[in-house]
């Protein structure tokens, strides 16, 4: 098989990876498998120095502080809730609790569980627990029939590709969306449930390889510091590396992108990253048990050491320029078929006519040998992992041709 | 180090156990831990045999299926999820959702995210992502400036122990708490929030170590029956033997406990038991990347093969009396210090004068080499490995003994 879906984005170097399983049967590592600590009271004595030589050598710009946490949707629940945390200290002019806010709390009552919200885009995905389901709004099937919060939903851009041959629309696309979010900032503000943060994925993947440009981030991440309200990427499916880049962050050039990062899939560990002023303000606030998996850190740690001895981002840019020329190609050839085919890296994706023959054609490929994703409404998604090389490239254009062949 | 605290509860058969560094070097095994699957579509293909030794030989009554989860706040979140979906599709008479069901939940609005809710009782504690945060309400750190949810919340028994000496007060007690929980049903069914379950915890550990007595449970169970909710029993940190029992609403002697059993921490992996009716009605509806991590189930598997061969939970009985006549000889012995000294297993607990009082004696006992954790205001409670054996009671109590003659 030829898996260019990979556990839905989440096998970093591929299966069974000889220095993995190196990792696996080293006897200095036996404990942290067999004897899983609460990280947050009972750290292993060389956590902080394994966090330096995993997470922390591939912070984000700005950030120099990581938190651990066992999978990508508890990583951003926690992020949301260190950013409520900072916007209420913030109100609070950073003065103790009152015995009000205290007192109702515990009753789920403002101001002590305060009316405050997370600022979210249509087709964003951020996961399922309910604080991140507030914020997800990809598909039907996972938000029906679960309570949620009134909190202000933008429009992402619908952008035309190739972006550069759309240059014009697409900036006006994006205009109309920015103004849109400062509309609902100032909405919520009046309503009395102010914005404390906006929480945005570089691409949204689940719901359809929506991309937008670099301009639109930094305006919007300006619109964030302007307000007052914290600003999270979520690079739970862009993060790693399919993009090119460790972070999908960093095609948009900034030193100050984020003040959170969020992270999970190919990092194998789940977290976020945050600047200083995001740190919670006492211990216990941002806790549970296991707060991570120190076994995984391990993992992480020599996937992040074949990224660098194997130059696997380099080689993710060659493949994935490779592969989108392929699907540009295809979809001259099958233009009833295919569209819209986008991507940076190899978190590439293309739309099909219509969801049955998306659906189809996934069928087909995986009865070929090839294992691929659907997003969106139409789209299919290719999230191969970073050893994905260009004669793996070629493997797949030749199953797909055929498979499309076949539909045409 | 003697550790009556455990990760916080979550290390069964204590540090190092032989037979899981054997699930470690077992060459059969090294797929599970270097190549993480998403569960739910592409599980390995032993996993349901894997499941039927493992957690499915320990299903509570009444239950035949079980979700796996990666921690216990994911567990509680897709357990209320599972009961909400399961309300809302009794209220549609199995219906298809409607139009409106479908536009409205993709913006949050009602009734597509119906204002459905959980009834908690004050002072449980189920986790600390935003819906199990609706439901916890054992310390205020822990909701602070966290948005939250209009859910009922009930008392919870506050009994007289020993609980044998006092048994009409404390039925009184519970009558009163079970009349409460009637109104709130009531009442919130009245205010247009019915209320889709129940949750709580066979004993309150977070809040304090508070039991209740079968009977009150029992009678929760038919309340809960009585008005259409779900009976949702948590647990996560009761479960996997330190009662004495696998799971502590056995203590009930009920054929029918509860329609969802969630476990996590000693179990290794999270996740939760249901009744067939609280199978989602779709695929996806319960899902997210992970869904657990087959290589938890491994050492879980060994670990039930551990607590059978080696007769844990009589272990931990025999255990657990022995501590608890120390604990009662020593609250004798020193009236002023200490009180309401509780237990089943060697789940027990130990109220101190005062909170400053109680984290001196659990940092002299550290100082000598006991581990212990506190609960509640002013409680210790001990939460040892399923191994702590006799002689373990007695080495505990003899420093115990020298702490508290320290803080008389």
């Amino acid at each position: 098989m030829l898996d260019v879906y990979t556990q839905i984005s989440s096998i970093p170097i591929g299966y069974n990876h000889p220095s993995l399983i190196k990792v696996m049967s080293n006897p200095n590592n036996m404990s942290a498998f067999v004897n899983r600590p609460a990280l947050g009271i009972m750290p292993p004595e060389n956590f902080p120095e394994k966090l330096a030589e995993s997470l922390l050598s591939v912070a984000p710009s700005g950030m120099s502080r990581v938190q651990t946490m066992a999978c990508g949707s508890c990583s951003n629940e926690n992020a949301y809730k260190a950013m409520f945390i900072w916007y209420r200290n913030k109100e609070r002019g950073h003065n103790i609790p009152s015995d009000e806010d205290v007192s109702s709390c515990m009753i789920n009552q403002s101001p002590g569980c305060p009316d405050v919200s997370i600022l979210s885009f249509m087709g964003g995905f951020h996961g399922r627990t309910m604080g991140c389901l507030a914020t997800t709004h990809s598909k039907a099937i996972h938000k029906l029939d679960v309570p949620s919060f009134d909190w202000p939903i933008a429009p992402f851009p619908k952008l035309k590709y190739p972006l550069e041959e759309f240059t014009r629309e697409n900036a006006q696309e994006e205009a109309r969306c920015l103004e849109e979010v400062e509309d609902l900032i100032v909405q919520w503000r009046q309503k009395g449930r102010p914005v404390a943060g906006i929480v945005i994925e570089p691409i949204q993947a689940e719901g359809g390889d929506n991309h937008a440009t670099p301009d639109f981030f930094k305006k919007l991440r300006n619109i964030a510091r302007k307000h007052g309200s914290a600003f999270h990427v979520d690079e739970v499916q862009t993060g790693g590396g399919a993009t090119g880049k460790f972070w999908a962050h960093e095609h948009w050039g900034m030193d100050d992108p984020a003040d959170i990062v969020s992270f999970s899939k190919k990092m194998l560990t789940g977290g976020f990253y945050h600047k200083d002023e995001l740190q919670a303000d006492k211990a216990y606030r941002i806790f549970n048990t296991w707060m991570g998996d120190p076994s995984k850190n391990l993992f992480l740690a020599e996937v992040l050491n074949v990224i660098r001895r194997e130059n696997l981002l380099e080689e993710v840019t060659r493949s994935g320029k490779t592969l989108l020329q392929g699907l540009y190609q295809l979809q001259d050839q099958y233009p009833n078929l295919l569209s819209s085919a986008r991507g940076q890296g190899t978190f590439c994706a293309i739309d099909i006519r219509d969801d049955a023959t998306r659906n189809s054609i996934i069928l087909r490929a995986r009865d070929k040998g090839v294992l691929l994703g659907g997003c969106g409404d139409r789209s299919i998604r290719f999230r191969p992992a970073l050893v994905f090389k260009e004669y793996h490239v070629h493997m797949f254009l030749n199953v797909f041709s055929d498979v499309l062949a076949e539909h045409n």
